[in-house]
């Protein structure tokens, strides 16, 4: 066990692209990872579990069938398995997601925007 | 699903004790936890699980049997299953906390501390 902090900025200062999830720690068999976002991303769903998306900064919507919620800086929400949906970013939004290791960001959607998983930061 | 974000401040400023975990949200089978902490808590453990510390505001330090760890907004960590640690926070200082559904704060070290599960804010 190391004893040292993890600080949430000084991740996202090393992160460079969009849309492409980085680990920042492990609990049990879930990951929670910082994205930097801005745009549109793709439709998908994740079967198999629930998401949760937290902003650190900026502000973020993501778009349902039905609906869509809008989420700002210490905000959460979590998307349950299933569920269709569609994260987007006028201007640059910093976020974390926690969800089980192993979570492909584009679901079964596939597409260019599909990220390697795994990657630290 | 109910399309309402979670804010965290909000949810904060509704917490009145201390050392009393109030859940705020469900991924799959693991809870997050707002709770604000001031002074000493008991040393534990969680034998079954990671257990992650996450600050919002203030700071907060972990201490171990080799070690200690300090946290402040922004800052977090995660706690390995099995590893004996004791919260501490001069100040008050506002935390959420991740952890599967149905842990005890106490773990098995039980005490006036140990907090009623289950309680949303």
């Amino acid at each position: 066990m190391t004893l040292e902090p993890v600080n949430l900025k000084e991740k996202l200062s090393k992160i460079t692209d969009h849309w492409s999830p980085k680990v920042i720690g492990e609990m049990n068999d879930y990951q929670f990872k910082l994205v930097k976002i801005q745009g549109d991303f793709v439709w998908h769903e994740h079967k198999e579990t629930d998401e949760v998306f937290f902003v650190i900064e900026g502000e973020m919507m993501i778009e349902f069938r039905d609906g869509m919620v809008s989420l700002r800086k210490g905000e959460m929400f979590v998307v349950p398995k299933g569920v269709q949906h569609k994260p987007y970013a006028e201007r640059e939004c910093h976020i974390m997601l926690v969800e089980p290791r192993g979570v492909v960001n584009t679901g079964e959607a596939g597409g260019e925007l599909t990220a390697e998983n795994d990657k630290w930061v």
